[in-house]
């Protein structure tokens, strides 16, 4: 997996990226799946991601760390803690107890919703949206929809990997995207 | 919801009992469920949540987490990262990209499954198991199944919340269990 350059000053970097597993052929044939399983086993890398992400967010008066399931919900509460914000998960359709909104996205072959709490973020508030892995950017872009409907002003978006073949980046209606590394293949 | 007696001189308990919403007659009617999103929505609580559980490990020599998906994801993390512990989820089916080996266990009706990634932990190594609920104790009596089937030493179970009524204790093979808050009903 190739590191982004902008981010190869930092000796961090080439270590998270060399900690994320390739698996060819997963969901199915021809998908190069970024595994960041192997990410978490590694201790220092792992540690390393996240204080990426906080030495990014702590300064930036952000509220809300909504992540998205499942992986989202791995990296977002770490990094939640750290900048004293509340954790906001958003879910697929009917995981949330509570009364929700929803908002639907398009996958290869029909489509898919993800829900969020009413009550659970407030008009004005700072967000931060993050998972694991930004591909074709369907499900940030309805994250990021779910947040603005109330009022949230959503301050980016961060993942760790980016397949910026697939040009998820331009999903999101011009909203900043932060990543860590680059990912080859669809 | 009512805190664990044993645990009600830690003031932090009552604040972390307090912050978890009850749901009536979700995910179907006579359940009372347990949603601790809004739990993550209080900055304190949430942190005082993890701080009580790495207290309680951090000296303990622990090098696995491992985490049930999906609310597992939530709470193992931030504990692993500060006990300096890698993190393993523990997957539904088909989720995981690696080889896998996985364990059935009963649902009210039917069976399901969770995973975990061979080689993500060593025989020898010792786990923690995290959850944020124990109902009847499936999921976490496979989760230990699924380590100890690899030589895993697995130290203890934690969850947020137990409903001792559905007596899951029970089924955890003796192993020890340590929770925050006991809620009521099934």
């Amino acid at each position: 997996m190739a590191s982004k350059d902008s981010k190869d000053q930092d000796p961090r970097i080439a270590k998270i990226s060399s900690a994320i597993r390739i698996i060819p052929d997963f969901p199915k044939p021809g998908i190069m799946f970024q595994d960041i399983t192997t990410l978490l086993l590694d201790t220092k890398a792992f540690k390393d991601t996240i204080d990426l992400f906080v030495e990014r967010y702590r300064d930036q008066n952000i509220s809300v760390v909504a992540g998205v399931e499942a992986r989202g919900f791995i990296f977002g509460p770490p990094i939640a803690l750290a900048i004293g914000a509340k954790f906001v998960p958003m879910r697929k359709p009917k995981k949330l107890p509570g009364e929700v909104i929803s908002e639907e996205y398009s996958l290869e072959y029909g489509t898919d919703k993800i829900e969020m709490h009413v009550g659970a973020v407030q008009p004005g508030e700072r967000a931060l949206v993050i998972d694991d892995l930004i591909a074709t950017g369907g499900t940030l872009c309805a994250a990021i929809k779910l947040l603005e409907r109330v009022g949230v002003n959503v301050v980016e978006c961060a993942c760790v990997i980016e397949l910026p073949e697939l040009k998820g980046r331009e999903k999101l209606g011009g909203k900043s995207l932060f990543i860590l590394v680059e990912g080859e293949g669809a």
